[in-house]
């Protein structure tokens, strides 16, 4: 068998063995395979084997291969039965199988799908259709979506919403959250119609029995709603092409997996759940990150009025960054010279499922990077950036998220998320408004709602033992305790944070978090060596803290959280957070262990994560339909007293011979304007 | 005569001629020219000039074309007097000549060239020289700075610090900033040395008189310290070429300084003290904005210690970011297909003096504009966002800053500042830290100091009257006063702006502040047409509210501020910064106008402008040293209900046939790493 790194995702081989042998232990059963993913090896094993092949030694055993294995098991009427079971496949034995009663498994579109014909056959919705007098030609589009616990529901079975639109075209492509239907069902998981109802429509009203009729009224022209090019009129012609050509082809290197660029090295790992992960990460041989990922994305709306409460999102707990990840492609999702990586997920009989290009990798220029021109001779050097680029991009229903990671040659690692895609619309009578929506269209109304992302920084800051440090800048007293003569004197106060908990940016105080790593102390700076963040300064939940929806969103109530490393405890709302009631996060994990007197919270000079919650309280404007203009997010990290000087420094000096530039000596045209009747 | 537009900075001729005609009111002196500058068009005339241009009416005359022209003239032994002239060019008259006195012109380099040699000349200075036992072969570097106001001494008349800097090697372009002495000596108008004294080195050293020899300890490599490329070890050779190809060149159209990209139409404009500045910007023929403009810059040091607390210098006030552009180099400062834009100023006799290439303009690409993928018939639209790039480049002395304007085909604006360039540095004894600073090499202390920007939009969002207006979002209540039976609800409040002031961010309460036109209503929305402004988050100023630096530097207070427009305010620390002792600045002018009957404050509906203050609290790490990768600060400005979608709904999808991207199908290579072996 040929060599396999331990962080390497399932291989289609190991999905299809993993599956035979988690079969063997439901015997006469049909079990639909949820998952078949990579169990990383536990972090202890993992890094003494990791230090070993550093020093070339073999004295330490590669950790064995584990898979995860999630099944759901239908018995009779009652509901599915999750099961989580750890595979060793070295051995070809299920080590762990554990029965997660009252737990849900994430979205299974086969199953959703079922639940949209079932919703669509049932005949008090077919009368509902009838009565809502529908223009001829058009069609019902049902969008299923999870139910997100409001308290009205027992969670023990699933409950899926129905909510619907209208096809004003027949064409598949058309934009149907243009016709936001004021129709509503639920559905049981035994695929029962459930309840019918009508949405509130004005701020005032009431979701209710009586229906009312389609309003004709409310359709408008295709151009205004309608974002796919077949249904647009002919597109700007103005852009003209841009190309960008690597003659010599890429600086990347890559083996399986496992990447080189510049000083980095990385391993890409990929799962269903939080898609792109990366793993050991260093610089010049210099360990900074063991393992950095998105961990969990909640997008509650705003919409106070029954069943709105319902529309709240888990994009990874529920629906899956992986899962849901794109095919990408050359010359549209990412510009130059492309490499892609692809996964294996699994079919829910246990059979591997390719997924193609679901990362792609390349480099950008990125402006430049330092400068200086010393005034006295006229010298100018000047060098540019270069950034490696990770991305992902993942389709959840009516949004769009595109992930990136973005290396640079000066040691820097930024995460940026752009939010695209289509808003979730909702009816609204002509002419009313509310203020928690805006409106986007004629009936159409774009509900207020946040997008909370949690990202997972699993530090290793040269070696595993780090300590989250908050820096704040104050102004020095002017009272004369302190020499500060003409007041203008400032200082930094640095405080290690000694337990696990919450804490929240300030800029007013120029609150900087950095991780450090006390052992290790800078020669020159004679402070610890250390990664800053950069966060994303961003609001944190609306929603009251007695509500579900922040029960089951711990992680966004702070932007920052540390936690000692647990294998895990990989997600921030729990590892179940389809209809979950809340108690499963990050607080809560903290809040128990403080509790048992067995537990430490200990965070200082100790294996630790720490997360960053971001995101945007997103209050829609009518620029953002019908298909949304990107909106971006982007957190760094730099190295603080880290080196011991600019590491790229050696970076070469820009040259017009590289980098072959083109004057633009076109003479002076009549620019095409309104206002060129004036030069 | 040729058709010059109202906006279009001076040419040679008339830089000449402005001298020519301001010479004449100063019969029989030699007055030194410090400014030939556009006087733009007052807004009124301009404003209604441009719109009878709109309608191809020639009923409006053009606004007569005004120069400014400052110059400085010296009269014996006193201080160079300043006069500050408006000059007609159209009717060849002097319409204003104002004695400005007390106030200073700002940094002239003749003269600063002229203090370094009188200083150099010394006798006490060459035998405090002496004292310090440099090392054999090395040079002494004396760096001038204007003096920064610390109530101390006069500020009638000039006075210069002079910091003193060793070269060790025989170099040009060696970096004298790893090496500070601990000289310093102060410089009269009359070019006399008024002081010499010696820097504090140990945090609780104080100024002296006695000095002590150099400390031969804290000399160390030249790669430590060294960022020119013929000091240096051979760079990093794995960054490989990376070309931008546009085959059917840019997508931009230039008429002299009028610009048409995609939807945009602007005139760009330059002058001695802002630099680049942008007018009349237009998208899709709607008016945006009249003017955007850097408008000031103060970067005051945080190191209590006299005569530290003189670092302060205002960067376009005293230094100016347009005597201090770059001439910018293909290849290097841009790439890609490039148009250069060159300015004309002026030589202390009044002749012009050619800026070449203060501006380039270029397209780049920017990764994914807006992107979905229909899951039900996995069709996915992608179009790439392509932004319109106008940089400009400045050197202050150690420092450069990257500002860069980039339009986008959605109607965003971003404002983007690069910090860059090389740490001023003080000396400190080996072994030593201090608690307002960071020791980057021996000997060698960056102090912490901040960098405050100051933004200054005069908007025109579909007409000149305009309202600040801030939104905030907030939980609804949860005690039953308003319908919100899940505590999950949240609305936007808003408030419009009523009088001038300053006002902060708040992200706990998501609070935006938008330019509204309340004469226009989205007829979608029901909401005022308008454009939002996401600012940078950044700590105000730290010095002291009674300090000379927070009272000549008023607007680094607040990070928004509100005023009515007038024609000449356009610097909200004042027109003379040179030595300004306060109160000057955009608060003061505020409380003038509201202490004055006669004189409005309301800003509802008016013609306004709105200030950003934005910056950094730079507490260097070791890993700016000895030149500084980029620290990048982003400011937005984007439509909010302005149009009635998606402005770049209309851009082409993203094809690989326009694209041309490479795929990466080179087989897997042993990457080069430590850790290859394990592989």
């Amino acid at each position: 068998m040929s060599f396999i790194h331990p962080f390497q995702p399932l291989d289609a081989e190991e999905v299809l063995q993993a599956a035979q042998i988690a079969r063997a232990v439901f015997p006469g059963k049909s079990p639909n395979f949820r998952v078949i993913t990579l169990q990383e090896p536990p972090k202890k094993l993992m890094v003494r084997w990791l230090a070993s092949q550093d020093l070339n030694h073999n004295d330490v055993e590669k950790p064995p291969r584990f898979a995860r294995v999630q099944v759901v098991l239908l018995e009779g009427e009652g509901p599915g039965q999750l099961y989580d079971l750890l595979v060793d496949l070295d051995q070809s034995t299920v080590v762990k199988k554990e029965h997660m009663a009252g737990k849900h498994s994430y979205i299974d579109s086969n199953y959703m799908r079922a639940v949209e014909e079932a919703c669509r056959a049932d005949a008090r919705v077919q009368a509902e259709i009838d009565k809502l007098n529908l223009p001829i030609g058009s069609t019902v589009c049902i969008e299923t979506w999870a139910y997100a616990t409001d308290g009205e529901i027992a969670t023990e079975q699933r409950t899926t919403m129905c909510w619907f639109y209208m096809r004003l075209m027949d064409h598949p492509d058309t934009n149907y959250y243009a016709y936001p239907l004021e129709l509503c069902a639920e559905v049981s998981e035994q695929l029962k119609v459930t309840k019918v109802y009508h949405l509130p429509s004005a701020a005032d009203e009431r979701a209710s029995e009586q229906g009312r009729p389609f309003d004709h009224r409310k359709i408008h022209s295709t151009a205004a709603s309608e974002y796919h090019p077949v249904l647009r009129p002919p597109p700007r012609s103005s852009t003209k092409p841009y190309q960008v050509v690597q003659p010599e082809g890429p600086s990347f290197q890559t083996s399986g997996n496992f990447l080189t660029w510049e000083k980095w090295s990385l391993h890409i790992g990929f799962n269903y759940r939080e898609g792109l992960t990366l793993h050991d990460i260093r610089y010049d041989g210099r360990s900074l990150f063991y393992r950095l990922s998105l961990s969990e994305m909640f997008v509650p709306y705003g919409d106070p009025r029954k069943p709105y409460p319902r529309k709240a999102a888990f994009d990874l707990g529920n629906d899956g960054a992986g899962i849901n990840a794109n095919n990408l492609q050359l010359g549209c999702d990412c510009l130059g010279t492309i490499k892609y990586f692809s996964a294996w997920h699994n079919t829910s009989s246990g059979m591997p499922l390719k997924m193609p290009n679901v990362i792609c990798c390349h480099e950008q220029d990125d402006g430049i990077m330092w400068k200086h021109t010393n005034f006295r001779t006229k010298n100018a050097v000047v060098t540019r950036s270069r950034v490696l680029v990770l991305q992902t991009i993942i389709t959840v229903s009516n949004y769009e998220y595109i992930f990136a990671f973005h290396f640079g040659q000066d040691a820097s690692i930024h995460y940026e998320v752009r939010a695209t895609g289509i808003l979730s619309t909702v009816p609204i009578d002509l002419g009313d408004t509310v203020p928690y929506g805006t409106v986007v269209g004629p009936g159409v109304m774009a509900p207020y709602h946040q997008h909370m992302f949690c990202l997972r920084l699993d530090p290793a800051i040269d070696g595993q033992n780090n300590t989250l440090q908050v820096e704040e800048s104050h102004a020095m007293p002017v009272d004369g305790s302190i020499h500060n003569p003409y007041s203008v004197g400032y200082t930094t106060v640095k405080e290690n944070v000694e337990n696990e908990g919450g804490l929240d940016l300030d800029i007013t105080k120029n609150r900087v978090f950095k991780i450090i790593n006390e052992q290790k102390i800078n020669p020159i700076t004679k402070t610890p060596v250390g990664f800053k963040i950069y966060p994303i300064y961003s609001q944190m939940l609306l929603a009251n803290a007695d509500s579900f929806h922040a029960k089951r969103s711990e992680f966004a109530k702070h932007a920052i959280w540390v936690t000692r490393y647990d294998d895990e405890e990989l997600f921030p709302s729990g590892r179940y957070t389809m209809q979950s009631i809340g108690g499963d996060g990050i607080e809560s994990a903290i809040k128990r262990r403080r509790q048992d007197p067995g537990s430490s919270t200990s965070v200082r000079n100790e294996d630790i994560v720490v997360w960053h919650t971001f995101g945007s309280t997103h209050n829609p404007r009518i620029e953002d339909w019908p298909v949304m203009p990107y909106e971006k997010m982007t957190m760094s990290l730099k190295p603080v007293n880290f080196f011991l000087g600019n590491p790229a420094l050696d970076v070469a000096v820009s040259t017009q011979a590289m980098n072959k530039s083109v004057l633009d000596e076109r003479e002076d045209k009549q620019p095409k304007s309104c206002c060129s009747s004036r030069l």
